[in-house]
């Protein structure tokens, strides 16, 4: 056990792919912090050997030499493996290629289809191409148009292109943006990362609910009251504040993390684990999500707020209406909370609350499924306020599963609390998770589009969308605003408290009275 | 809750208890090793305050001053609070008396009313009486006739008696032995001491059925598998060989601890949480408790072993036949394990086994209940050797509970692992959990006889047990010898590998491949 769960131990032979990788946006922020370390850890396991190469491509000049260097000081800064010895170092280093590259011209594709001929003759690939497109998606018609006409569609092998978010700004761009993609390659060929769909406890939701008998026969209407799922963050927007004034939490988060979130929680077992099987059930499910129908509905399950000055951890920090390429004006929501109902025979009348925003006091990812109490006026609910069981997934920073049971009192007491028997994954010694990337490039590069966003449900996340979008339009008085620090507006925490519920503390907030057991006998 | 937890909160007022408490057989070692210990812990809690005495009596001449000392002695080495400064043990050895007592002659019980009449005064206690029998059970017959007859049932408060096991040799001896007592007393004021029912983590079984709406769904023969109750012991007779080569494992466990245990796993919820309604369930569950009908029945069913020279922990130790006070050819069992079905709607086709033995590896107490796994040939299933989820109550040495469920391998790997979900209640720093005569003879003098057995509980174990005793009685040749350090005779892995199943392992065996999680964050 103890080799895998420190990643040491080597994929076997099988598991490695051959392909060569091109990273469109080779200079820019994604392919420094995540995919130049994803790509190491992914050598480092042995899920890539010596027959691959990456082709850095981007608009400024840059050497072979200078490219590596860039590789090797993103691997310094980010990766989960350090660099080794210069040997070592030197064997990873030797797979790495750049062309300087203006899109717009097609020249330069027949270059690099020339650049990778050679590549494959010298490195045995077959032929394997992955596009990575870390690009803005306007560009994404036209990359893909010249990528065909340069040539670098005709290989022996497969060819795979991976696309990043925002896939869109509403349905209707959306649908543009996948008509021009679709020109060009087939729908198996598109890989659209949601990177949460990488993460190491989105993907245990699936094997919780699937490989255990204890949880599927309690996962309807029957038995759970409401799921809740929370995504804060403390940061603001940082120097994304271009971008993220023109999105905002909705587009940013909502259509695609946190629905991808509940339709995970959500699905029905699939008839087989295969990619499309899946994304099959997960479709069912966005198609079975009520929509608002019209601006009052929106305002009546939909909370959006924005964050105004106040401090985190002691340090004041502006409003976002005072961030760096933010409208003075802005009424762009930092804060977003709906409540969803899946009107199907599994869940109808369970509500799905998610809410997720920026400067909020704590950053994590949890799944809080709240399940019916014993019935009141029975047995010890008589003589003591219990509590709800819970089953929570802690997906991000911390990573594990606990259930929330009602137990004696540990001690003398003759009281009942509630306890939390817990699988703290983050808490192994030497435990050293692979990051979303690394998982979802490797299963690209195999091609498994499990964890991979199909068009059908891209589309049916925004049609969702849409319609809050549009309630929101006709007046921005419902806009919520809420001190940096806090969680989020008053109107978020009555969304729940309207039906009854509240939100459960998530990591970082007191607890209350939750007896967690202190460490395990050795 | 920290306060709580390590068990300084004192008792509120109303929760303390004012008595005299009579100890028979206050020289003998369950008065040295638990009575005084509780007693003392009980005080130091505040369940006892100003108003009580101890009375200890036995034949031995003994003054006031000597049996303090003993008490003081007894307490230094055993209990779980430590004697403090001397005011304050001063104060509490001031309620301790001592009358030597020859228990056939009323005259002495005429004394002792007396002097109970003085203490009352002096402590101002309202006349109640717990007289505690630490005495062979041939004696209570006498006891309870002479405490009517020297007037100690006259008193204006109430009066109990607490007996400890052994209840009988079996059912017909059970039957005379309650026939003598209730001679003097009523049913309600007999308080039959199992102390596995003031284990912690035994009363916590009836709290997390109960408490909790995550376990009663699954809590039937349409989920549950079967359930497996361990009691192992390391020690072999030690200075009881002569009491236990007449009784062996049938009657010195399982008719009393192992099956309350299985009462407790398999009762109805009953309609109210008091003593009479849980007893009358527990009741209905020993009636529905399919009883062998002939001695082959019995083989089929029953297995029993005795051990023979081995080493534990490398240390040699003798075989059972070479104990002080055991018979050379002694056919006595020292190990039992049976499959015993409950016959109702609830737990029909489920077994039960059980199993309890002396000189095993590891000193433990645990309950699992395995549940029935996922379809075979359903989506993981088909790729991972999939275990069943087991929800395991650990009761001694360790106290806690866990859930084994199947995740994603933590860190790289993408395999499936049985993981624990643990709530670890003895690893908590600080933890000080009451012994179980603490909460018994508290229990007793507040009358809540809840985990005291009731004359038919007892009645209809007799019944189960006699018919494998008279089932043994034709033949010994199915009596197993298994050596001592071993997990019992192979025959007890057979009775489960018959039905497809196997013990799992418990505390101090190897777990194999479950992963737990090392520590809590902080």
């Amino acid at each position: 056990m103890s080799n895998q769960v420190n990643g040491h131990q080597p994929a076997a032979d099988s598991a490695s792919v051959s392909a060569v990788l091109y990273i469109f946006g080779a200079t820019g922020d994604l392919a420094k912090r995540k995919l130049f370390p994803a790509i190491y850890a992914l050598w480092r396991e042995g899920y890539l050997k010596g027959n691959f190469a990456v082709v850095g491509l981007a608009r400024r000049p840059r050497t072979d030499e200078q490219f590596r260097q860039d590789v090797y000081d993103s691997i310094r800064e980010f990766a989960r493996y350090k660099n080794e010895d210069g040997s070592e170092w030197a064997s990873f280093a030797d797979h790495f290629f750049y062309q300087s590259l203006d899109i717009h011209n097609l020249e330069g594709f027949r270059q690099l289809n020339e650049t990778t001929e050679r590549l494959e003759r010298q490195f045995d690939i077959p032929g394997n191409r992955l596009f990575y497109l870390a690009l803005a998606p306007e560009l994404f018609g036209t990359v893909s148009r010249n990528l065909r006409g340069g040539g670098l569609l005709e290989s022996s092998g497969w060819q795979r292109v991976v696309i990043e978010k925002p896939f869109g700004y509403d349905y209707e761009s959306a649908e543009r943006l996948n008509r021009e993609l679709g020109e060009v390659f087939r729908e198996e060929q598109i890989y659209r990362i949601d990177h949460y769909l990488g993460k190491e406890m989105v993907q245990n939701i699936e094997v919780v609910r699937f490989a255990n008998a204890f949880f599927e026969p309690l996962w309807n209407n029957k038995y759970i009251a409401n799921i809740q799922i929370t995504l804060s963050e403390t940061v603001g927007v940082e120097d994304r504040g271009g971008y993220y004034d023109h999105s905002g939490a909705l587009r940013d988060m909502a259509q695609n993390h946190m629905l991808q979130m509940v339709t995970m929680m959500a699905m029905e077992p699939p008839s087989r684990l295969n990619p499309e099987a899946i994304r099959d059930e997960k479709v069912k499910v966005l198609r079975s999500i009520r929509r608002y129908s019209n601006a009052d509905e929106v305002r009546a399950n939909v909370v959006r707020g924005q964050y105004t000055a106040g401090s985190l951890k002691g340090v004041p920090v502006n409003g976002y209406r005072d961030e760096p390429n933010v409208a003075p004006d802005s009424v762009t929501e930092t804060y977003f909370a709906a409540k969803v109902m899946v009107d199907n025979f599994r869940w109808a009348g369970v509500p799905f609350y998610i809410r997720t925003g920026k400067r909020l006091p704590t950053k994590t990812t949890e799944v809080v499924v709240e399940f019916k109490n014993v019935p009141e006026n029975v047995h010890f609910a008589r003589k003591t306020k219990l509590e709800p069981n819970l089953l929570v997934f802690r997906v991000n920073p911390l990573e594990g599963i606990y259930i929330k049971v009602n137990a004696k009192q540990p001690g003398s007491g003759w009281g009942i609390v509630p306890v939390a028997m817990d699988f703290c994954q983050s808490c192994q010694v030497g435990l050293n998770t692979p990051e979303a990337y690394e998982r979802l490039i490797y299963d690209a590069a195999r091609g498994d589009s499990t964890y991979f966003t199909r068009w059908d449900e891209v589309a049916l996340a925004w049609k969702f969308i849409d319609r809050i979008a549009d309630g929101w339009r006709e007046s921005h008085d419902d806009l919520y605003f809420y001190p940096a620090g806090s969680w989020g507006p008053e109107a978020g925490h009555e969304l729940l408290a309207r039906d009854g519920f509240r939100w459960w503390p998530v990591h970082g907030q007191d607890e209350g009275e939750v007896v967690w057991s202190a460490a395990r006998p050795t």
